[in-house]
């Protein structure tokens, strides 16, 4: 891979620009005839009538209706939506009205107040058998569509657009690396600026200024800033703590651009490291360049390795140094839409589940030492073997990185 | 209701402090054996051996483990709990068993890995019949679980710890109180130093910014500030829209305090307002009024009314002066551990429900006339009808205020 940029070439890498944004928007308004094609040819072909979807990144990527995260939980029906032959039908109440006209133009906009069950006779008249987002869909509302529509048979399915998702159109791949560029380009900045005495709370809203200012719509998740011994923790808070030299600190963030996500976690050094701090680091970073060389070759060579594979390229350099019980996780997630989305990385991906491509995931290895430090890096990357290409979209450097002096 | 404090009182209100957080947490832990000593009676009462939960607020008002806004989509089985006559267990993947047993320390933690189903008959183990939440349980997880264990039968149950919820410990109250504080704050900082030109999207980030570093540990929900014929939309959100003299500016917004949210909504004008605006910002503020006497009066006389009812007194005032179609949304909804929560007083809550008590709920009526204006006043209220007591919770004045100049 090439040369990695030094912070100031990645700081003043500029946000999007609102030109992205309308050939983004643009793009999607082309891409969406062939997803819905996709999905009917699979509905088809299993004798269903239509696909009803309540999942929020599945309405946004079929009919382009965007909720804001969490939203959902308030926004009712609003954003449900039900995929014929001919029509998509996209439920909002009066106040998502005039938003899914406009980002949903292809879609007919019919009326729901919390009341899916009334309405569900004339949504699905004419259809035998719906298919159902059975893993979205609670108990209770399924029983009730099912009795509102006797002669109408549910059929629960799971994981089918989730499946397209995972393979990423050329313009989907430009705005994760976009929300990567916006997060690389805030923790550059932000970098030079932090000193002991910081508490870890006090940067992590720092960080999450440094993207919501410059470029990100939103984040991708709550940032994490984990100084020495929290670090340990895979899934920490950042608190009133204050950063002391000679610790690790542990940034893991993400920012959202027009809907897409990054995700990247850099470990730093507070003062000069210990030599066990430093060693511990370059068997991660080892472990990481594990994964990414195999990654490369499979690239290059056309191939769509196991997933599973990868994790084992990576976790093999760790157990080899004694540390297996201390990568408690999986090597990575695919992301997009959604900050965890397929593929899967992790040891408990299906024995012979073959990456898919293009697509994007982290590779994410970490050792956790409990009490006293964690290490994790992590990159998110392009796979795409039928180009033989294998890119990192996160750019930061992953060199040893010593600040606060 | 006593006279309304000026902007300077309240920017002035200082954020809680470490002692109040331990005082909360304190009497979080002592109330929890009587929040599941109610629930066990009523699974006694039905004849259940057990109650499965899943949803992230109910097992921080039964356990005291806590996930913040969305982290339940990441989080696995974690934080998902089975409560039985003489134990709770507490579901934990590795990444959060620390908190696990440091925030439930009365709970069992269990581990779990996305296997649920595999756990489930150990878990389960001599129980006949479970209670199970019907509404937050995805079909597809329902019948993993039967299949799993087909002895035991799965009941579908709502609103259990929903109707708890809804009836306010004074603790809950003082921290909804608490985040009512830091928006009023927040806001009495801001709107002096707002002028036309700044965008929506600019003043929504300030009051964000204004809540996160004066003792909120999130929003309630992302903040919508609304200008001109925006805020006609119920549920628009800021853009890059400059603010102009001779608008209205919409703002809806609340923090989160150890857990317990705010809620309210102001409309001021930029520059002197016209008469017609004037009269209509009048009308909403009589409407609120109507609502809040009729709740002074049932407080006073001990008496819960009909939730409906009190939705009646605010939309009568509205339908009379000719805008009855332009107050197309409740008048108010619960608020705690969920933004939105038991109880409703909308039209479409139940005919014959009364209000629970002690309950912290919103009264916030509004007009919306579409591409000119929108107007909406909103505020939490304490509703204590055996303490006799009404009392507005969101302090900031309700009178017409002018900004910008």
């Amino acid at each position: 891979m090439s040369a990695e940029p030094n912070l100031a070439t990645l700081a003043a890498v500029p946000p999007p620009t609102a030109a992205d944004r309308e050939r983004w928007a643009a793009a999607d308004r082309a891409a969406r005839p062939a997803r819905l094609a996709r999905l009917r040819e699979r509905l088809a072909q299993q004798g269903l009538d239509a696909y009803f979807g309540v999942r929020s990144e599945n309405s946004r990527y079929l009919t382009g209706f965007a909720l804001g995260d969490g939203e959902d939980r308030v926004a009712g029906n609003s954003g449900q939506f039900l995929v014929r032959p001919d029509e998509v039908a996209l439920l909002a109440d009066s106040r998502y009205t005039e938003q899914a006209c406009d980002e949903a133009p292809d879609a007919s906009v019919v009326p729901a107040y919390h009341d899916l069950a009334e309405r569900w006779p004339d949504l699905v008249r004419g259809c035998h058998r719906v298919a159902v987002e059975g893993a979205y869909v609670s108990r209770l509302t399924w029983d009730r569509l099912a009795a509102a529509a006797p002669d109408v048979e549910l059929v629960p399915v799971e994981g089918w657009v989730e499946a397209q998702r995972a393979i990423k159109e050329p313009s989907e791949v430009e705005r994760v690396a976009a929300a990567c560029a916006v997060a690389d380009a805030a923790l550059a900045r932000l970098l030079p600026a932090i000193r002991p005495g910081m508490t870890e709370a006090a940067v992590a809203l720092d960080l999450e200024w440094g993207m919501r200012t410059h470029g990100a719509d939103a984040l991708a998740f709550d940032v994490a800033v984990l100084a020495g011994a929290q670090a340990a923790l895979p899934h920490g808070s950042p608190g009133p703590r204050p950063i002391q030299a000679g610790q690790v600190l542990l940034f893991d963030f993400g920012a959202q651009v027009a809907g897409y996500r990054s995700d990247m976690t850099r470990t730093v050094f507070v003062g000069e490291p210990t030599t066990a701090d430093l060693e511990l680091y370059r068997l991660v970073a080892a472990a990481q360049e594990a994964a990414l060389e195999l990654l490369a070759a499979a690239a290059v060579g056309g191939r769509h390795p196991i997933a599973r594979e990868v994790d084992t390229a990576a976790r093999r350099v760790i157990e080899a140094a004694g540390h297996g019980d201390h990568f408690g996780h999986g090597l990575g997630h695919g992301i997009g839409l959604a900050t965890h989305e397929s593929p899967s990385l992790g040891r408990q991906a299906a024995a012979d589940a073959a990456l898919p491509g293009p697509t994007v995931f982290s590779v994410e290895p970490g050792v956790y030492l409990e009490g006293r430090i964690g290490v994790r890096i992590e990159d998110l990357v392009l796979f795409d073997p039928d180009a033989h290409r294998l890119e990192r979209l996160t750019r930061f450097p992953r060199q040893v990185t010593v600040i606060g002096s």
